[in-house]
């Protein structure tokens, strides 16, 4: 499993994945969105799931690419309900052309999502695809859950924790389930594979929302505390909003009504949360989740050698400072 | 093949869909829009293109049903696209709720659609999704086209036919087609019956155009000359725009640049697609793809009476003035 050369793989696959058609208005965006790469986490996931049971894990390549298709359908999709300007240092597809065209090249991704989906062994299909469609509604439910909470003041940590299950970790965790399908896994351990990646993404999440407040700028290459000044609803702020006393509760909600000046809002904000303990508390719970991960993969009947492949495949992403 | 009784099962099926669940934001829009029935054309004619084949048309309800849910996922995304305020006389849905939540419900829809679609018998699944794949893919390229016509004076008649089959015929194949499959049709009689849709499908939506101008208001349930009102683009218009000599087309770009008087806009361009033969042509057109359509139909190798009976429905399609 030869990370560097996989990616390749994967960016050559989706280079050729046959959105080089007309209308150019649709397919367009698509090329453009789908160039402007991203870490392709969850091909390699899904590459990662097959070769710990077998060699050939040049068959789970395609299924791996409809996985990022439709990873990145959402994103275009999100970023319209978002108003989003900006992914990945580039313009949005709504941005850069219109709202129609977006959301009907997403659309389009998604078909050809499931075009590479289907490219597994015959008797393989219904399963993974009903699984796939299972995973997609999440997604949809978990985007619509994190709509609801903006206008929210009460969220849970139990409701955001099941957001971001279901918007981020289902399709980490289904990435793995499907390569460890097509790799000839029983049921129990594509189970515990998919158990281990929604662990997995459910830490990565709480790791973003940390690394905005708590990261360093230079390497996390966006402002400290944009989530801050957006007033977005992480875990960091659904925590402090559940966990404070009045008066730290007071000043929360008054940095909450103001937007500027933005840095003055961060550094507050950041000082009530060092006052509650947020950065801990977070820590802590993310931790909660890694270690859970870890004890689904352990289960995992597979050669050693090569569940130690993602076992520190997975450690690098989890001490990513970036 | 009881039409009535097929369209309660069909109406039947759709409430129970598995739409009755948290959150309440994506799934109600889901619940509001597929229940504002509309005619259920195309999982009928999945049940009729399995009917030809066999008595056990119950199989091809639930697929059947998943192109219903599809169909009506593409209303949802082009009302938001046209900005239409209404569809079968209620409220569009991100008129109702708001456009993200047209987006997203949307998105739910597709993901159910195919959980409907792969409940089929396994060895045909690849198949089937495969070639609703490039029928979806189709309808989206079909939408784009017909968007981009909107800003174009000098769209042809291929183009015009070529957008309609992509956009609204080629689905009513892939209906027929999927039923065929499902009643174990060979694969020429499926691609038979999906030319049969073809074409039908073009002839509907020519005939939907004609009756803008010269169907009966009462029968229409629309207003007469509501799209000369909007400037669409139809086949009428298209034609006009092609074939009207200089001091034609310049009557017809004065009245295109205006809005008002709209009952004398609707006069005056009647006026000029009566002096071209606008509708003549458009009647001679229509039904030149019925003819061909019925042809394909001709070539099916299956029981005569049965082909009667699809052959009867596909006519009181066709004669219907309203």
């Amino acid at each position: 499993m030869d990370i560097e050369k996989q990616i390749a793989l994967i960016n050559k696959q989706i280079n050729n994945s046959g959105f080089q058609k007309d209308p150019a208005e649709l397919y367009e965006p698509i090329r453009y969105f789908l160039k402007n790469s991203g870490k392709r986490l969850r091909p390699l996931l899904t590459l990662f799931g097959c070769y710990l049971f077998t060699d050939d894990i040049a068959k789970a390549l395609k299924p791996g690419i409809g996985i990022e298709i439709f990873h990145n359908f959402t994103l275009v999709h999100d970023d319209i309900m978002d108003k989003a300007p900006i992914r990945r240092g580039s313009k949005t597809v709504h941005e850069k052309w219109d709202q129609n065209i977006a959301i009907l090249s997403g659309d389009t991704m998604l078909f050809k999502a499931y075009d590479y989906l289907i490219q597994v062994d015959k008797d393989l299909i219904f399963k993974i695809i009903s699984s796939f469609n299972d995973c997609a509604v999440e997604v949809c439910e978990g985007q619509q859950h994190d709509m609801n909470f903006e206008t929210r003041s009460n969220v849970s940590e139990e409701e955001y924790i099941s957001m971001i299950r279901a918007k981020t970790a289902s399709l980490l965790g289904f990435s793995l389930k499907l390569g460890a399908l097509i790799g000839g896994a029983t049921d129990a351990d594509a189970e515990n594979l998919r158990n281990f990646g929604l662990s997995l993404g459910i830490g990565f999440q709480l790791k973003d929302d940390l690394l905005d407040v708590y990261g360093e700028a230079h390497k996390f290459g966006k402002r400290v505390g944009g989530d801050i000044i957006a007033n977005k609803k992480t875990y960091l702020l659904i925590q402090a909003l559940n966990l404070s006393n009045s008066s730290q509760r007071e000043r929360l909600q008054y940095w909450l009504q103001k937007d500027e000046p933005a840095d003055e809002k961060v550094k507050e904000v950041t000082k009530i949360y060092n006052e509650i303990g947020i950065k801990e508390l977070t820590e802590s719970k993310m931790d909660e989740f890694f270690n859970s991960g870890f004890q689904y993969l352990d289960q995992v009947k597979c050669e050693t050698e090569r569940k130690e492949k993602l076992n520190d495949f997975s450690k690098k992403l989890i001490h990513r400072d970036s």
